[in-house]
């Protein structure tokens, strides 16, 4: 088997694998740039010393694979952690075409070639970091939730009814019969505490077929939701998500805020406990007094997207934070499923970071009869009847909130959605 | 906050919640079984010491959801660990109506009647631990991979060409055009390797729209998929996959085998290391000498379903062992984008686990033209094309497998994966 490249030995002889990066094939000599997940290795190999390695040599271009073997020295001439191999085999594994997503010097690929050759614009070190910088975020939050006795659900995406909102939900041709693609697993979320499970989480793909043409939205994506069993208050399931993020932040910045500052220029900030929270009246009124942005009074039951903007300023200048709870959202503009306090007024919670929503949470409301008339209320009542079965035979008090994964990356790294995902999808936008 | 049952402490005043799994309402005294996800707790009332409690006790029944605090005492007559609850104050959190489940005494509730009320059916001790299981398994593999340098990533679901065979695919009304649900992530994963991501896996749901009538199959299931780079050989491939198991039902037997065993008459076997390995015509061999079963010539280059079946008996009287690789498959029988030996024999296998296949494994062709040539023989060409794109720019050597984690599930408890999914769909089952 190969070594990674960074695990060769020095003074050894290593086997290594991977994309050709550079290559300067000259007369007498010929020199490798060798890139694979874990860094870069320099080949050297002297013509004369190694002739039967010539035929292949003169084959190899950029991003050809290779396997090259031989010992690992040391040089105060190489950049590259000063050492370099001197091959003594080199096997030719994949060879490569020229790359047509390579933009002339200065220039930039514009994003939406890179996303048709999506697998060479992933090969960068930035992306390649991006994706592991995801993938330990994510384990990061299942860890810590597994901790708390949380269990992970695999829930349908396959359903029979619209599910919530009715609006910009797939069809898909199931048989006889017409099924749906779940915008979110609410629904199912909320059935596993009818079950008893008492606290689930799941990460999985949710779909919104709906054309929104901002930077931060697409038509599939991976959602990571929970939800929890007796609860006092939505205040516990803030405290919940403030814990898990901070959690999951610090075991990022611990294993990649290193290379995210060097190679983004970031310098990730793990956020103290706990996040600052603000009714929306107390933000419209901070907004207003602090940088003069006025709203009309009919809007003030929902944040405006200029306003969620804003409060990444707002929670800066006045918190010194980059997090913030908003409360005290419209009945109008929450679900039908979020419990409502005395005066009307939802039980739950946006979450802000840098200006941009991440989640939405709340306390859900388990009583059948209440619940049945908030459903009624929205004109709901018989996409969402399977629904309301589930609270007609016992239900515990719950609640949860959901993040999307691909926004957090994207908030993460700076980027825009489109950069963040692995495969973006959106209406334009189904291959490769 | 509440605690959980399990851990209330004796001689002070908790706080519990929970399902009423159990209420006699006598003239003097109430007793109540109280069952959270931890365990089960009696709440003793004498009703002339609480008065205030009486008509609450009046209103409950099986199912109700309560909140009760009180001290916990020692009592020799109590059955549950011989300690109880004398509740100082109740709170009724959801009415329930009658469990519609329920079956007459020494009956069984017929299986489609249950999945209709699935959240009632997996309310029992034994539905819960098996997906406490589930989650712990899936976690395991997670846990053995991550620390191997595997990242995780979120393959689309919504793709824009039919993907493997073009049999049995989902078809979904994409804006002003057609897409489709993915079969499995093996295209996307391969990807990965292209994007020289070196080592990921995947853990979603997979899309079958086939009219199976075996108790195997289902519309919908969640798949677990890894796919590595420079590997060798399958064999690299192969030994991935029983450590990764190995691993992962060491940790399940640890954590839950005693409860298994309590709940559902099964010991666990954690497997030994190597997995017994035979060539698809050794088994046939065997399986007539031994069992008498015999099989048409030109149906040897695939398993039958009685060759699967018989193979449990196979792998434990020749070695003992639950676990079976095969090799040696035709290349008629297996996906085009397995690599084949210089004899034209796939560098693939299958895994059976108690007479069940539950993956197939296998290096993949990574060279272009022999990938695209292999594509055309099996007429595929038009269809993956914009997979074999993936090739044309440099790929490593890579192979991978994918494992159903319902049907682990199924296999682990011995039951049919209707019984094995937090919610199973099938051609006629979308709900709830």
């Amino acid at each position: 088997m190969r070594s990674f490249i960074r695990d060769v030995v020095l003074g050894e002889v290593n086997r290594v694998s991977g994309f050709i990066e550079n290559i300067r094939n000259k007369k007498t000599m010929c020199f490798i740039v060798l890139k694979d997940i874990t860094g870069r290795l320099q080949l050297t190999i002297e013509k004369e010393k190694n002739p039967d390695l010539v035929p292949l040599l003169d084959q190899l271009s950029i991003d050809c694979v290779i396997t090259a073997e031989g010992p690992i020295v040391h040089s105060d001439y190489v950049k590259l952690n000063q050492r370099e191999m001197y091959p003594t085999s080199i096997r030719l594994e994949s060879y490569a075409q020229a790359n047509p997503i390579v933009a002339p010097k200065g220039e930039e690929t514009n994003i939406d070639l890179r996303l048709d050759y999506r697998w060479l614009d992933l090969r960068t070190d930035k992306n390649q970091l991006m994706f592991q910088t995801q993938s330990h975020f994510v384990n990061s939050c299942r860890k810590f939730l597994l901790e708390r006795d949380f269990i992970e659900i695999h829930t349908p995406k396959l359903i029979g009814a619209e599910s919530e909102s009715g609006a910009g939900v797939f069809k898909v041709d199931y048989f006889d019969r017409e099924a749906f693609l779940a915008q979110s697993p609410q629904f199912y979320k909320q059935m596993a505490m009818a079950a008893g499970f008492e606290r689930i989480f799941e990460c999985g793909p949710v779909f919104r077929a709906e054309k929104f043409a901002s930077r931060k939205h697409a038509t599939e994506f991976t959602g990571f939701d929970l939800e929890f069993s007796y609860i006092d208050s939505y205040e516990d399931v803030m405290h919940m998500e403030e814990e898990m993020l901070t959690y999951a932040l610090k075991e990022v910045s611990q294993k990649y805020g290193k290379q995210i500052e060097e190679l983004y220029g970031i310098s990730l900030t793990v956020p103290t406990l706990p996040f600052p929270r603000m009714d929306l009246h107390e933000v419209y009124r901070e907004l207003e007094q602090r940088y003069g942005y006025i709203v009309q009074e009919e809007e003030k039951g929902d944040l405006t997207t200029e306003g969620e903007r804003l409060c990444a300023r707002l929670s800066m200048d006045k918190f010194g934070h980059e997090f913030l709870f908003i409360t005290g959202y419209s009945k109008e503009n929450r679900a039908f499923y979020h419990m409502r306090d005395e005066h009307g007024v939802p039980c739950g919670y946006d979450l802000i970071w840098k200006g941009c929503e991440i989640t939405t949470g709340a306390q859900r409301e388990h009583r059948y009869e209440i619940l049945k008339s908030q459903a009624e209320e929205k004109g709901l009542y018989t996409d969402v009847r399977f629904y309301l079965d589930f609270f007609k035979y016992g239900c515990p008090p719950h609640g949860g909130f959901g993040i999307g994964v691909d926004r957090i990356t994207m908030l993460l790294f700076n980027e825009g959605i489109k950069e963040s995902m692995f495969i973006f999808r959106g209406p334009d936008r189904l291959n490769p």
